[in-house]
């Protein structure tokens, strides 16, 4: 799945700026990517783009509407569809990455076959693929692991990727999930995958490269997660990661969605993830500790990083406060 | 999906025994559920029923035609759709768990339609699951895990399920694949579930139960499995199982379809089963050790089970020449 850049971003009738996060990723991590953001009268949220209608998007070059908002239900609002509909009349194809799809909106489909324009459901992937077949490959990969889901590991990797990027070295991001896809243009969200071929999927989105291209490969849930753990295992052997990255968020009191079950502890964590990865690439080792400490004073967050450090012996990081160079630097000494 | 006993085994142009494992795995399990087996003129397996035509099968009782065949590619053959047409006019419903689907067969749907009839694909889930919950539930299960894929851990959860019933106790055999499926005439493939559902669906599949019921769960693939192992990850943490048996095929030189990766040693595969099953149900435990004893002489056999049974001070079978009372009982005493 390969989405033409640049993007309009849609912004719709966003209630409040959360809900535009997925444009406001898009935004922050390839703002080449964004010709102007496409706003309606009720929208409370800004992404600090050119407001375009979609005759001057389409003039200042963009070749996708991106629906970075999502109401609450997470789908499709029948509010929006003029709007989508004069996107693909004036040439733009479309991609959105909720619950309800873009494919399954008759007059949506009708008119962007007769167009010829192209609908993209990025939660949906529409290839096949092959079962894993476990074989090594070329190229170098790295991979977050959580102790739980939403801990920052897309973030995580998406600064790896821009570090590799500044530093002049080879490096691609692998979406993994929705999210991801839209922020980057291209993935597989592997938890839509059938589950016969999660690693097989996530060995063809990270196929064997050069000796010194480093895939960056989009996380998912966490091995401790009773909900979603298969997807995990699944990716962590298809990835055969060189090198993991713990991410974490030290106030979450319970695993994402289900009280009953605590989080880890790191090193119980990181211990499951190294026998997982083992399996795929014997090698496997963790090169950082990422954590998001934005439910922390700045002090607090600074002390439970020294502590961390010590008690784990790798660089320990909040990639929002202050990058990611260390992990990079012990990815790279491996 | 719940397939309509009893059955028409339907063995088609089987080149050989082999080809009709399934109808063989049938008539073994369930003889209570066939009235018969349809065999066309090359077919070179016997089921050692009944051979019926259609118009005979349905006055004997006979509810669902169930290919029981798997011709090369595992495909439904088109030599055996005016069969299957016949059944369909006959008054049956069919079923069938290769590659391709009944459903995807025009000439079939079309008439199905018609007639008011079923058909089961029982490797493509019809239902939608929720994500898994991990909440604890009522009621016991025991689950076969493997070293590997294809080791006998359908063969032993059947097995237990008989003894079990046999011993006049509550008992319910949950299939989780295809043979499976067509075996028990319900059950979910989990292989085939969208990853972020295996647990859910297991949770499903096995649902809360009385306190003194069983729950025999067809186990799928091994955690050492790099093709695989999200399937069977998804499937331990859905199952919350209270009792595990490993199963293993002592001859077998690498992982099924992986040349380069070995089996597991005995230890560290149940080392590891034991830390996910743990995530969901704490006090899981081993109950046993099913070896497929089959690629071996009786006495080499039975050796090797008594120094496993030394090392592991668990009861080891191989359910073929043994049976797994000695497995039950162990369960019992949980």
């Amino acid at each position: 799945m390969e989405i033409q850049t640049p993007y309009l971003l849609f912004l719709g009738d966003a209630p409040d700026a959360l809900a535009a996060k997925v444009a406001m990723g898009i935004k922050q991590w390839h703002p080449e990517y964004c010709v102007g953001q496409y706003r309606m009268d009720t929208c409370q949220a800004d992404c600090q783009l050119p407001d375009l209608d979609i005759a001057a998007a389409k003039a200042a070059g963009a070749k996708t509407l991106v629906i970075g908002v999502a109401n609450r239900g997470g789908i499709i609002s029948p509010a929006w569809i003029d709007v989508l509909k004069q996107a693909l009349h004036a040439g733009l194809d479309l991609a959105a990455g909720l619950h309800n799809r873009l494919n399954a909106i008759d007059e949506l489909v009708d008119l962007a076959k007769s167009l010829g324009r192209q609908m993209f459901d990025v939660r949906f992937p529409t290839q096949t693929f092959s079962v894993a077949s476990g074989k090594r490959r070329k190229g170098k990969r790295v991979l977050p692991v959580g102790t739980d889901c939403s801990v920052g590991k897309m973030y995580t990797a998406l600064a790896i990727t821009e570090v590799l990027h500044q530093r002049g070295l080879k490096a691609t991001f692998r979406a993994t999930g929705q999210t991801g896809i839209l922020v980057s243009g291209a993935g597989v969200s592997v938890d839509s995958v059938v589950s016969d071929f999660i690693s097989g999927a996530v060995e063809e989105l990270a196929p064997a490269n050069d000796a010194d291209h480093w895939d960056v490969i989009e996380g998912q849930g966490s091995l401790f997660h009773p909900s979603f753990a298969g997807v995990t295992t699944g990716l962590i052997h298809g990835a055969q990661a060189d090198a993991l990255v713990l991410c974490h968020e030290p106030t979450r009191t319970h695993m994402r969605g289900t009280p009953e079950f605590a989080l880890p502890d790191l090193k119980t964590c990181m211990a499951l993830n190294l026998t997982m990865a083992h399996l795929t690439n014997p090698a496997a080792k963790f090169v950082g500790i990422s954590i998001n400490t934005s439910q922390l004073a700045e002090s607090d967050a600074y002390t439970l990083m020294a502590t961390l450090e010590k008690e784990h012996n790798l660089p320990v990081v909040d990639p929002f406060r202050q990058g990611v160079e260390r992990i990079v630097d012990q990815m790279l000494a491996l």
